[in-house]
């Protein structure tokens, strides 16, 4: 007779070091040298190109991804298809009308209100810090042009786009509230060359749309040099985005099935949409790749204890949406994990977890399987990052492999978000250790919780 | 009784050494602390932005120069004009159509045709080279929009801008002889951003303009991937610029009289028009500071043997339209010596000459002042660049001081030429050799001359 499944799987629990079946320092060795990784990133940026969510662009995505899992040999690649609103960049210009007429680069942030067709021309308010904005009467503010600068600089972890992405998020609806005719912001961003930095603002209950947009670096300063002159300086900005109202978006996903479906699903994601402007290598075809790149190669590997699900957000960059739709489609199927990568594609340099005490034998080896090449290890308390964090806010273990962001921000949101500015050897870099990270919580029976619901990042 | 002007001068001449009565190494030494080739190029670059030649913002920087070199305490500031024929931008767009939807980033090259204002659609014919478009036959061309790639590499010497900017100078009219619809070409630069690198090209006798513009690299790195795929390439093209007629330039120009009229004179030469695209920061905004900077200092330690004249020259980009004007109307005063800086503002790492063979001691004696902050001697085969080129061509003798130019096209005709790519510690370096060669050569009374006439450069 045959045992029952209960029984098969309570000895399975019993005997974790016999359940890593995997050679995991071979697998990971192996990917030092993947392209599959590279193949993704480079056919999804050159076949598709930008991927605005909502779009068609990002509809053709979706197909070109269920077609590339497809291939790859994953079960049951499909779209789960959520509605949403959508918001499309118009026109945008920006102009130095006196004391010394020149135009300026910018672009618009997402959810931006519109100017007329022929633009708006008004007084610059220029504030060094959005503190300054929040503190300045309203006499100051209305019926000007607000102008927020900053100082954000380049950090290894991304810190100071939490620091300064606040500018962005919320400098709109607090110069609107001041009545503001609109805002221009210097970029989020760490580059100095003429490529905006766009991004998603959301505004505050109750406040009306203002035209909004970020200037690249150099002319931020620029406008700080003319402004230093002394005398009022008048812009002309033409800004005409348009709402064009609910259209379909969704995520992609696929699996590769593991032995024991009650042990729970290791998810590893990434994000499909990207913003406008650029065609969305390092944010996020590249992470599309590794994630996809690393459990391809363990399901070479063969079948794993665990079942393991790729899972190719939609519409992240404006708001979360594919991740929201996710969490609400699948709250009931047990997560064993939750991992996202969605910051560039430079090395790996640090894993973090939230888990539960009693996992930590899993956090050892995963710290012995990453050592060799690289990455240290951090602290447990790992909340999961971008699409994932709905989920992870409910009470599932997260493991955050982070990148190297030195550089991220001289990219992000921008034009120049193009496939050259990807590392190959830092990629792979990047793959080996999500395969060795996969390889190991995917064959092993350990329970990563219970962990305490959180607020999410 | 008075001795006579010509044996005063006779005697003169025959003790140079006595002649060299500044002390070159302490004014060059001082040099490395200039701040006056910052100031103008912050204050150009600000308070004027770009310049294109011949335009209204050309002219708002002429009567910038005359109240800066003023204020500087040149003598008799001025302006020299010039009518010109004016070519502007107008819309520019690009867009795949088939197979894989998405916009491209362009700039229309100088004198570029235009589209209709709706554009044009055609299919894509690709070369690698401008030498595999010449020998294609007319059937691979006619009607189609040609796209020219190349592999421009940085120099130091910027010798690869000669090379391959044929492709940018002739590749236009030798499409549409073949009858293209239009043509784009791999941008002539270096960098990989999303800026397109703009330039003159003219239309040889004969052949109709058409739309002409350059793809930034990573946009020409994805073309050539989209082309890889096999499949025909539709694109469609929208460049809208026009010619605007004859418009006015001019040249600027002042003077630190010498004691010697007869001595001749030292021009030292900067271009004061820009590209539209960017604010002109390298290209030359800075050379203009550096050479001014230069003549300042030396002006400042005393009243130099021979006159040394500062020009500004107009219409540098569009064709060396100033640089003929002044050799049109000052071929008959006596130069001593040319020399111009228009290769941005990175350090001078080599001197080279086009003096006769007895002015050898001259040549040494600048060896000497530059070998201590890193410049060394080269050739005397000098011939000139840009304005000087037309006045050095009849056969004056010519001073080069080569800047390092092996980030120059990253930045070249781009939007990106802005004052943040200024290194201060290079620009000051910059200062230090020109006042030092200007304190040189504006002393001492040897002739350089006579020099063969030269075809120029």
């Amino acid at each position: 007779m045959r045992l029952p499944a209960a029984i098969l799987a309570a000895t399975f629990l019993a005997t974790p070091a016999l359940a890593q079946t995997m050679d995991v320092a071979a697998l990971r060795d192996a990917a030092l040298k993947d392209d599959i990784a590279w193949s993704i990133t480079e056919g999804l940026t050159t076949e598709v190109g930008q991927r605005l969510a909502g779009t068609e662009a990002e509809a053709r995505a979706r197909n070109w991804a269920v077609v590339r899992l497809n291939a790859l040999g994953f079960s049951n690649p499909r779209i789960e298809p959520f509605q949403m609103p959508v918001w499309v960049r118009g026109e945008e210009s920006a102009e130095i009308v006196s004391p010394f007429p020149q135009k300026l680069v910018l672009a618009a942030l997402g959810n931006s209100g519109a100017t007329p067709a022929g633009g708006i021309t008004a007084e610059i308010a220029a504030f060094p810090t959005l503190a300054a904005l929040e503190a300045a009467p309203e006499a100051q503010v209305r019926g000007k042009i607000v102008f927020v600068d900053h100082a954000m600089g380049a950090t290894q972890d991304g810190s100071s786009y939490g620091a300064f992405g606040v500018t962005r998020r919320k400098g709109p609806s607090i110069a609107s509230r001041k009545g503001a005719a609109a805002i221009i912001i210097r970029s989020i961003g760490t580059d100095f060359h003429r490529n905006p930095h766009t991004g998603v603002q959301s505004w505050t209950d109750g406040v009306k749309p203002i035209p909004a947009a970020a200037l690249t670096l150099p002319d931020a300063e620029q406008l700080k040099r003319i402004l230093a002159r002394g005398k009022p300086v008048t812009m002309k900005l033409v800004l005409t985005p348009k709402n064009i109202g609910p259209r379909e978006s969704g995520n992609v996903m696929a699996e590769v099935p593991g032995r024991d479906p009650k042990a729970g699903i290791v998810l590893v994601g990434c994000h499909l949409d990207s913003w406008d402007l650029g065609t969305g290598a390092i944010d996020d075809a590249s992470g599309c790749g590794i994630v996809t790149a690393a459990a391809k190669r363990v399901m070479d590997a063969g079948t794993p204890l665990r079942t393991i699900r790729v899972v190719w957000f939609g519409a992240e960059e404006v708001g979360l949406l594919g991740g929201t739709a996710y969490r609400n489609a699948h709250i009931n199927e047990k997560h064993a994990v939750l991992a996202e990568s969605d910051f560039g594609a430079d090395r790996i340099y640090r894993f973090q977890t939230y888990v539960n005490q009693a996992a930590m034998p899993v956090v050892a080896r995963l710290a012995q399987a990453l050592e060799p090449i690289g990455v240290a290890k951090g602290s447990n308390t790992a909340r999961g990052g971008s699409d994932i964090a709905p989920l992870a806010a409910t009470g599932v273990p997260v493991i955050s492999l982070s990148q190297d962001g030195s550089r991220y921000f001289d990219l992000h949101h921008t034009p120049d978000d193009t496939l050259d500015k990807i590392d190959r050897i830092q990629l792979s870099q990047n793959v080996a250790a999500w395969t060795a990270m996969i390889a190991t919580v995917a064959n092993d029976p350990t329970e990563l919780g219970p962990v305490a619901p959180t607020e999410g990042e």
